[in-house]
């Protein structure tokens, strides 16, 4: 008897139907001897609905109001889910984030899990019962109300199953694992039956969206193996595992992507120490995300260009900020770019074999798209080119490193 | 400086623009120096969509899980009216049921407020903020989320009121005070300016409905002025008052009616100490809540018959709870009908004067209606008549008692 934490995303209890539908999956995985934790969504479209409603009020909505706000949609399926589970016989009990509890620090909107307290759940368990879990939300030490951010419903599974140290942590959603890319811009994409923690962390957070960040790297802290299956149909999904020995052998993984960036340059920044924490401070302090960070010396070599990317909804405001810092750096210009797109190759074989990052570069000049910026880790090479080169680039790569070929 | 709890009905908050216009009169007492507690109910018609979705999944929804779910009706209020108040400058903080903490028992779906916390509401108002509070929701000694049941609201408000020691509660609705009846049946009848807790009470729970009766009880028992009052307008109200000498010196306060219950009735009984508690202790253990309560000795006079009413939505289980107790006390036939309406004098005039009574039946006799039931107590007589009758009645008693003139 395991015990395994499953997670459906807003698209598998998008419906009356599809909630009756999960609620028969996790019956089953119960009647085969397992003792099942369901972390769920909002219905789909819920979340967009509240903020709606939220924006026709205010434009910048409190943050503390909209995480009262947004908090009701899983909510309303956790009830839900536990009375279609009640209606076939199978005992359920739901729970908010502040019931679990789930304790997160006060960052409203995008607040981290702090510590989960599984007394209540294991209680639970123990009578026999299936419970049901609030996902994308906690509580803070004041008892606020707070959410993890959009897809923070992956982390809470993942944090409850470390918490309650589970065999397993399913995550169900409408695709059926992880791809070498996205089968909507390469129909040749392929399924890997498993990939590293490090590999998925790439792909992640390089726009695949099969799972969100930061459950991934809660996954690899705790060590929670972590399985991305559909909730459509059935199938073994795709496994994230521990042991690189067991992956495939391929050199690349997959190919990431993200339409959802922007990039900000400051040019002519006078190359001193600090200068880094000076651009970024005022950045982070207004709790903006930053990913690509690029700099340069200058063609005049006493200055510095700067470049960053940040996701796109921060752009207007990122730019406003780095505007005022540059000011006060006597920077030359300020300048920035939403019309971006990343492009990254994501693999740890690529660790030990020259002459990739020449191939991918050769193989979008082939292409004539033109590579704006360039980013390197072990296991990626990332390119930022215009944006209408997304696809062109995508699909070029994943046919040049043929990862359309069974492994 | 008065402390005011301000409760706003789901008509009051149904849309962006009605949320907007509460925000606008809040703030106005907010500004004339009042400390301001507002508590709000779900936005209109969102209950219902609630209730909806549950019933797809399931007929009889577990209570537990429907709590879970209805209690985000309110909860999607509180949020959006703070960012309403903060959005003109009204600071502003909302509370859910559990965070206050409003302390129920443990009965789903009709819970009762046992004790509330005042601290965390009394320390946002010492710090100048507007405190909004979700009506109609609790949360028990375990945890779990709990609702008071349909129109709790009201007594959320009042219950609140009477921890913070208020000055005064108002309840603010669609309608602008109490009437001597049902403007909508009666044209003719007219706004009172005050009237007694008493006179409330009967008309509140006979079906006016411009009160919930627990909420009335819990002003009387606390001693809390309580003003109700519309929200599309300007105006006083109508205030309930325990002095009785201030009251208006009519006869009768108003007339009531109710045609959401259902009666049922137990024929040939043992005449045997004992009968009545073995006819309604099922009933009540079944969280059903009984009316009119009549008993008459049979022809026979060895036996009794007895007739109670519920309400028409526990008419089909409260039949088959009675038939099943009927089998052991050997009655003879058990019946019911929920084509009835109750129709009730209301004042506290009444105590000193006689012939209202006969002046009652003989105005309903006038206009061929038939009493199928009576009943009486020190401020109120009510009659029981066939539902298609109520309209009729009413107005007919309210020409005959002159409650159209003013005063």
């Amino acid at each position: 008897m395991s015990l395994i934490v499953q997670k459906y995303g807003g698209t598998s209890v998008g419906s009356i139907e599809r909630i009756n539908a999960v609620a028969q999956r996790v019956q089953g995985w119960r009647e085969r001897g397992h003792r099942v934790v369901v972390v769920v969504s909002a219905m789909s479209g819920e979340t967009d609905r509240l903020i709606g409603l939220a924006r026709a009020i205010q434009e910048q909505p409190k943050p503390r109001e909209l995480d009262v706000l947004l908090s009701t949609g899983e909510q309303v399926t956790i009830a839900l889910l536990s009375m279609a589970l009640e209606g076939i016989g199978c005992p359920a009990r739901s729970y908010t984030g502040g019931q679990v509890r789930i304790l997160t620090d006060s960052a409203h909107n995008k607040a981290r899990i702090r510590d989960i307290d599984g007394a209540r759940i294991t209680a639970d368990l123990d009578a026999g019962r299936v419970v049901v879990v609030a996902g994308f939300q906690g509580v803070d030490e004041h008892g606020n109300i707070t959410t993890l951010g959009r897809g923070g419903s992956d982390t809470s599974a993942v944090a409850i199953a470390a918490a309650l140290k589970a065999d397993e942590c399913q995550i169900y959603t409408d695709v059926d694992g992880v791809y070498t890319t996205d089968p909507r811009i390469e129909p040749k994409a392929r399924r890997l039956d498993r990939i590293t923690f490090e590999e998925m962390l790439e792909m992640a957070s390089l726009g695949s969206k099969v799972l969100q960040i930061r459950s991934v790297e809660f996954a690899g802290k705790y060590k929670v193996p972590l399985r991305v299956l559909t909730s459509f149909g059935e199938g073994e999904g795709t496994l994230i595992t521990f042991e690189e020995d067991a992956v495939e052998e391929a050199k690349i993984a997959g190919i990431a992507f993200n339409r959802d960036e922007a990039k900000l340059t400051v040019l002519g920044v006078p190359d001193q120490p600090g200068v880094a924490h000076k651009i970024l401070g005022p950045i982070s302090d207004a709790n903006i995300e930053v990913d690509m960070i690029i700099q340069n010396v200058a063609a005049d070599s006493a200055t510095t260009d700067f470049t960053f990317t940040v996701n796109r909804n921060d752009y207007p405001r990122a730019l406003e900020i780095l505007k005022e810092t540059a000011k006060g750096l006597s920077a030359r210009q300020v300048s920035g770019d939403d019309a971006i797109a990343k492009i990254s190759l994501v693999g740890v074989g690529m660790r030990s074999h020259a002459g990739i990052a020449s191939k991918m570069f050769g193989t979008l000049a082939k292409e004539g798209i033109n590579i704006r910026m360039i980013s390197t880790s072990e296991i990626k090479i990332s390119v930022v080119v215009d944006a209408k080169y997304l696809e062109l680039g995508v699909r070029a790569l994943h046919d040049a490193f043929g990862l359309g070929e069974p492994s």
